[in-house]
C-alpha cells in the first residue's frame, strides 16, 4: 500500500513529508494506522545525528497511538480494530528478560530492531522508485501506517483518545514508571526530581501517584514551576539562587537526603548531585536521561558504602503489553494527567515545527495529529 | 584498673605494648575482657597514617570477643559473664537508621565514635600519667580490657571459641553480610568475586551458603585459587592470564554477565570491571573493598539504564546484635568456616607481627589471644 510519512533522509536535515510504499505485514506482524504521535527528544537525538547508532534514511517516531488495520500470519493477541499503543521495548513473555522479575528489557527482537529492520531482516517501508526506507525503535510512528510485530504493540481501551495516549508510549510510561516499577517508592517518601521538561513532569505526577510526602524539582529555568506544582511538586529549587553548593542545600531541604532522586536532564554532573542528594543508608537515585555519548558518571564509592544506591531505567521498568494498558486507565480515570502537557498539536505536514518548538523550549509535548 | 594494651602512639609507628589506665563503665556502659581479637587491615589502613580520619594516641582493634566483667548503671541486656562480641556498628534499636527497613548504619554514637570517645564526649583509657588515651571504632579491642556502650555488644552463645568467632566481629560478617543482607542473592545465582582476601573468601561462603550455582574468584595471585575453592569457588580467573578485556571475559564465562558481583579490593577500576561484568537488566554490584581517599568510581550511565545496579555495604549490612549471634550460631553448626581463615595465632607481645604478615601477604587472618 501507500500512505504518507515523515521521512528522515539524512542527518541534521528537516523530514521530508512525502508518499512512500509499504508491504503488508508478514508472519507474526501487524498493520496499524497511526492516529497520533508525539515527537519525543529521542527522534531530536537521532535526526541531529548525534545520535552514534542512527541510521538513514529511516522513518522516525516511536510515541504513537492507532487503530489495526490487518494482522499477518499467527497472530492471534491482536484483530483489525482494535486500539494499540506501539512499544519500542517489547514484551514477548519467552525471553531470558521477559521471565527475569527484575528487567523489562525484552530481548527478543533486538537486534533486527537496531539496524532498522523487522525481525525477519527486511523493512516493509520502501521510496515509490522501491530504494529500501528503514524503521526505527521498532516503531516509526511518523508514518500514517506502519508494520510492527505483534510483541511491540499494547491493546487499549477504544475510548482513550488517540492524541492524548499517545504520549504514554514513550514520556508518561518512563516518568511514572520509573517511580513505580524502578524505585518501587512507598508512600510517605521524600524525593528530588532533576530536570521539570516532559520527563520530569511525568516522574512528579509518578510520585505524587504514589503518596510521596515531598516532591522537590529542580530546574534552571523558573517557568517551569507553575507547571511542575501543577503536577504535585512541593518544592522548587533553583539551583542558580542556592547560595553554596546544591546537594547538602537539598539534603538539608529534605532532612536528610531524599529517599529517591530522580535524574531527568542526561547530564552527568547533575546525576551525581541527584546520587549524592539521596538520604545516606537507604536513598536511591535513578538515572532516567540520556546522556551523551561517551560521557561518564562518577562519584566517590564511599556514597555507595555508606548506603546509597545508584540505577538507571528505560521505559520505566514498564512491561509494555502489561503496564500500558493500565496506564491508559489511569488517565481515563483521572488518576493522572496529561492533557496539560500536550503543549502543541500539528498537522504531518507541520512535523518539523514540531522539532523547532522543542528546540526553542516552547513545548513540553508537541503532537502530530493523522 | 590497669589492664594491658597495644597503644599506637603515633601513625606509622609500631604499636607500643604497655599498661594503661582504664575507668569503669559509666552510665549504659560495659566492660568487657577482651579474650582475642583479629588485626583488620583497617587496623592498618589507621595505623598506617592514610586514613583521614584516624587519631592518636589510640587503641585500635574492632574484631574482637570477650566476657562481660561490669554493667554500668541501667544496662538491661547484659550481665557479668555474658559472652560478646564488640560492634564497630552499633544497633540501638531506637534511631531513624535503625527504625528504617533498608539500613544497619545505626547513628546513635556515631559523633562521638568517630572523635574516638564515649557517647559522653570522655575517653575511659589513659596512660599511667594520666594523659588520655583515644578509643577506635567504639571498640579498643587491642586492649585486654575495654569500655563499650551496652548498644554495641552482641551477646553470643557462651560455648564458641573466642579466637574463632572474634572474626565474626568484622570480616566474617562483612563478607558473608554483603551476600545475605546487602545483595539478599537467591539460590541459583551466577556470582563474581574480585579479590580472594580475607573479605573475598567470606563472600564466597556466603555466596555457598545462599546456594549460588556459580562463583567466579578473580585474584591476580594464583596461590589464592586452593583456598577460594575450599569456601566454595567454582571458577578461577587470573586477570594477568585472560586475553584482551576481562569484562567481556567474565560476562562470556557467566552466561550473560553475572547476577551479582562483588569488590573485596577496594581498587575503583576493579569496582567499575565489577559493575560492568554484572547482567544486563538485573546484575547488582556490591562496592566492600575501602578505597583510597579522594578515589572515584566511574562508568557510562548507559550500564545503570540497562539495569545494573551498584550498591555498596558497610559491616555486611548486619544489625549487629540481632545477627551477628546467629552467624555465631552458623558457625558453631558448621554452615560456616572460620578455622582455615585463622592463618596466624600471636600473643599481645607480637601483635605487631600480625601486621608484618599482613604487609608480607602471609596470612589471611591473624588473631591475637590474650
Ligand atoms: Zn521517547
Ligand atoms: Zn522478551
Ligand atoms: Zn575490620
Ligand atoms: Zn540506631
Amino acid at each position: 500500500m501507500r500512505t504518507r510519512a515523515a521521512v528522515a533522509v539524512e542527518a541534521g536535515k528537516p523530514l521530508e513529508i512525502m508518499d512512500v510504499n509499504l508491504d503488508g505485514p508478514r508472519a507474526g506482524e501487524v498493520l496499524v494506522e497511526i492516529k497520533a504521535t508525539g515527537i519525543c527528544h529521542t527522534d531530536e537525538f537521532t535526526l541531529s545525528g548525534a545520535d552514534p547508532e542512527g541510521l538513514f534514511p529511516a522513518i522516525l517516531g516511536h510515541e504513537g497511538a492507532g487503530v489495526v488495520v490487518e494482522v499477518g500470519e499467527g497472530v492471534t493477541s491482536l484483530k483489525p480494530g482494535d486500539h494499540v499503543i506501539p512499544l519500542y521495548t517489547p514484551e514477548c513473555r519467552e525471553c531470558d528478560y521477559c521471565l527475569h522479575p527484575r528487567t523489562n528489557l525484552c530481548q527478543a527482537i533486538r537486534e533486527t530492531q537496531g539496524k532498522g529492520v523487522m525481525p525477519d531482516g527486511t523493512s516493509r517501508f520502501s521510496t515509490l522508485d522501491g530504494d529500501p526506507i528503514l524503521h526505527y525503535m521498532g516503531c516509526s510512528t511518523f508514518s500514517n501506517h506502519t508494520v510492527l510485530p505483534e510483541i511491540a504493540l499494547a491493546k487499549v481501551r477504544p475510548d482513550a483518545p488517540f492524541d492524548k495516549i499517545c504520549y504514554i508510549g514513550c514520556g508518561v510510561t518512563t516518568g511514572i514508571g520509573a517511580v513505580i516499577n524502578t524505585a518501587k517508592v512507598e508512600i510517605g517518601s521524600r524525593a528530588i526530581v532533576f530536570g521539570l521538561g516532559g520527563i520530569g513532569l511525568n516522574v512528579i505526577q509518578g510520585l505524587r501517584l504514589a503518596g510521596a510526602d515531598q516532591i522537590v524539582g529542580v530546574d534552571l529555568n523558573p517557568d517551569k514551576k507553575e507547571m511542575a506544582e501543577r503536577f504535585g511538586m512541593t518544592d522548587f529549587v533553583n539551583p542558580s539562587e542556592v547560595e553554596g553548593d546544591l546537594v547538602p542545600y537539598l539534603v538539608n531541604l529534605t532532612k536528610g537526603g531524599a529517599d529517591y532522586t530522580f535524574d531527568a536532564t542526561g547530564n552527568v554532573q547533575v546525576m551525581r548531585a541527584a546520587l549524592e542528594s539521596a538520604h545516606k543508608g537507604w536513598g536511591e537515585s535513578i538515572i532516567i536521561g540520556v546522556a551523551p555519548a561517551g560521557a561518564e558518571i562518577s562519584t566517590r564509592p564511599f556514597q555507595l558504602v555508606t548506603g546509597r544506591v545508584w540505577r538507571g531505567t528505560a521505559f520505566g521498568g514498564a512491561r509494555g503489553r502489561t503496564d500500558v494498558p493500565r496506564i491508559v486507565d489511569w488517565y481515563m480515570d483521572g488518576k493522572i494527567e496529561i492533557d496539560p502537557m500536550i503543549t502543541h498539536t500539528l498537522k504531518l505536514d507541520d512535523i518539523n515545527k514540531g522539532f523547532d518548538l522543542m528546540h526553542a523550549g516552547e513545548s513540553i509535548r508537541s503532537v502530530v495529529v493523522y
